[in-house]
């Protein structure tokens, strides 16, 4: 079809969306072209609302259609407590446990030398920033459980732990529902060692 | 991350695409966020462009930027022989064979009565009407091999033969380079039957 350009440059478009390949590049976007005109237009005033009516929060840095996201504006969360996350979408499988009452700080990635991402790249200043004024107690680290993961989580505790600031770290283990046979032996190891008296 | 009406909706929009579940819309939606604002125009105005700029072929119902497809238009390709398809992906697919020389229609679906396709809701209608002036000779039936695909090529050679055109449909058969053994019984018994001289 590379003589329709219109079309070419629309599959181009989703081709180079991660996990989108070729295939299925071309699929979606015969699926734009059988779509209603409204609907089409809709779709692409879409992409364009999200991208200038989304911010990052100026506090947590999380996704924002205001100043402050609607943590952060909250008056019934703990302000004492953070929880270090990479990623907004962290924050909402965070939330979707109902567990914890502290507000977030999204980090917008994990420091990766191999990427070219060091700390300068990802939101550890702001982090610094928010705990110059003493009601912050606890920093909790969300970051995720892989090598880049947890080398973010080692360096922030280092600058965070000689401000006198308690850091945690999620706990490892086996996954609730998860069968033993098929865990790998590093979470093994470590559902070991974090074992508790029952 | 439903607190953000424009990012929601632009998941949802994600999530009605074939194929996309609720975990990859969201994958896609984060990356439009992550786009420079200037690709993230450029893609809006992709969708636009693809719907606004892409006709049918007065002729073959295929896909077009004109009045006409370039394979109607052209003077090289034998116009006495019409290769019928389900969809305009199928025209790239024979078209790279290029191994065929002549027109194409597209059908823009099969006949399935499942799913409320009758033959008026595809181009039937169109390709009768481009059979009318004598110049077509031959009529190749290459809609899919599926239940459907087979009963649109049926119900379409009963209403051209009685107007003295041949109707031919594509050879089934083991696919080249596949293994025997993983071929279904309904191919096999296939190729058998359509089976050559060596």
């Amino acid at each position: 079809m590379s003589n329709l350009a219109p079309l070419q440059n629309l599959i181009d478009h989703f081709e180079r969306m991660p996990g989108i390949g070729h295939k299925t590049a071309q699929r979606l976007a015969f699926y734009i072209l059988g779509l209603e005109e409204a609907e089409a237009r809709e779709f692409s005033q879409a992409i364009i609302d999200a991208h200038t009516k989304i911010k990052q929060c100026k506090i947590c840095c999380n996704l924002a259609d205001e100043e402050l996201c609607p943590i952060c504006k909250s008056t019934v969360r703990d302000k004492s407590v953070i929880c270090v996350v990479e990623d907004p979408r962290d924050v909402a499988a965070i939330e979707r446990t109902h567990e914890y009452n502290g507000t977030y700080h999204v980090l917008h990635g994990a420091i990766s030398p191999m990427d070219n991402v060091g700390p300068d790249q990802i939101r550890i200043k702001e982090l610094i920033a928010r705990l110059s004024d003493d009601t912050v107690e606890e920093v909790i680290m969300a970051t995720n459980p892989t090598v880049e993961g947890e080398a973010t989580a080692m360096y922030i505790s280092r600058l965070l732990k000689p401000m006198g600031i308690t850091v945690s770290r999620l706990a490892y283990g086996v996954p609730v529902g998860a069968d033993l046979e098929y865990a790998d032996e590093v979470t093994l190891s470590r559902a070991l060692e974090g074992r508790s008296l029952i």
